[in-house]
């Protein structure tokens, strides 16, 4: 149970956090912290929060956690103001998709790691943007990675702990560097290549015809390059050594298909499709 | 409506065919042929085909029209085939997801473009393969794309168009080259993409834990790399310059992505995906 929490940044995973919250009757007050007043009146107006601050010191003075789940570009100035609004005692946390940066970030502005920070991750939502898109069971069975240091208290990762699967989630502790170097194989640089694949055909003269002829595997294939361009942007600049690296790796095996494909090496492609249908077949979510 | 159509190859692109055509009762008879008689006689139990042959003479031999539905390598035979045992005056299509090899196989085997041959592509299927996972609505407002010459037969286009819209298809006819130019950018080289990042993830050692992490964003992206890996090797090796070009295009956006997170360069970044953003959400299927 929370007595105040204060979300910072109330989009599709701000809001959802809220609404599962709500829904579990799990906080007392749900504060959204914004710089935009009227889409935090929206928020209000639609039940997803108790109240909307675009200041800091209103948003976050009273509360018990705190969840960040706005852009990593963001983070030093949330943290900044955190640290000047916040009580001593809060317990915070975030959501973003990278985690040494949030490590790093913090230190920055706190001197040190502090011990009542607990990064976290949900590893949900999908390639909508908003409040709007947001949902009470957007977590329901879904896994959120916390990544504490040595030094973090242990009651604040079992405050955070308690409000995710409160939420629905299942709660899972790794290491920073683990952490950013799987999600770089498994959703940074999949997002890339959406991403590069529909700016490809996109700039082709003849593109809407291109779409036009696009079926079911291809509307798959790109749904997350519809994600939003800004947070994607931070997740490339604050994960980028991970990123570079799942991505060189990428490469030189996307090189290997083209030049089996250009020798007509009909025994390679086979072999490595095999793989990967066995492998996916496997995961088969 | 068709007094007998035989379908060489009844896998999921067949299989549906016919289980559409039954449900519109398009068709005296359809008979199913293909290498394996187990797989035909379960075909038969399961009330997608009327009867099976092994024996291509029995198969098509009777046949009004015949849908070819197998792996493009298989094609040169089955012309060879066709051509020694169906009727002169029947009508030849197929579901290749490549039509300019069609025309190339079909020149080997009868001197000629036949006038009677329809060479098409519907533009639908999943990841799925097999009888087992056709289904009658398929097609259903789905697009089948006709790529005839100039000197087929208008009875044989007004023959193969009525067929796949009596299977709720819209049909277009459009010319080889496009055909394949397109399909390689919107079909093929998305599933290259895929295959590729699960054989990438596959291979490393600590695969088991990467594909744990993997989210919805991953599964919608991968899904079609579990397709059938020698219908794909078949696809890729006859539509080999259309992919190469592709290919070739994409990988050189990819490295420009590339470099632009290597150089902490989000305003290109930002260009990147929100021109990709905008394409993905205007083709919103």
């Amino acid at each position: 149970m929370i007595k105040q929490l204060s979300i910072v940044g109330v989009g599709l995973i701000g809001g959802s956090l809220a609404q599962a919250l709500k829904k579990a009757a799990y906080c007392k007050k749900i504060v959204g912290v914004g710089r935009n007043a009227e889409r935090l009146s929206a928020a209000c107006k639609a039940g997803i929060i108790d109240r909307g601050e675009t200041d800091f010191k209103a948003g976050v003075g009273e509360a018990d956690v705190i969840l960040i789940a706005t852009p990593l570009d963001t983070y030093r100035d949330v943290f900044t103001q955190i640290k000047t609004h916040a009580r001593a005692d809060v317990v915070i946390t975030d959501a973003g998709s990278a985690k040494s940066c949030v490590a790093d970030d913090a230190r920055k502005v706190y001197g040190r790691l502090p011990e009542n920070l607990v990064p976290g991750h949900p590893i949900a939502g999908n390639e909508k943007s908003g409040f709007e898109a947001s949902t009470a069971d957007l977590y329901e069975s879904r896994r959120v990675v916390l990544t504490p240091s040595a030094d973090t208290s242990p009651h604040a990762i079992a405050t955070v702990k308690a409000m995710w699967e409160a939420a629905g989630a299942c709660v899972e502790i790794t290491d920073v560097e683990h952490h950013d170097h799987v999600l770089a194989a498994t959703s940074h640089l999949p997002h890339l290549l959406a991403f590069g694949l529909v700016d490809s055909l996109a700039r082709q003269q003849d593109s809407e015809e291109l779409f036009r002829f696009a079926a079911g595997g291809f509307r798959d294939f790109t749904r997350i390059a519809a994600s939003d361009p800004i947070m994607w942007r931070d997740i490339c600049l604050r994960n980028r050594d991970s990123i570079l690296f799942a991505l060189g790796n990428y490469e030189r095996d996307l090189s290997d298909l083209h030049t089996a494909i250009k020798d007509g090496d009909g025994e390679t492609l086979v072999k490595i499709f095999t793989r990967a249908k066995q492998a996916r077949d496997r995961f088969n979510y």
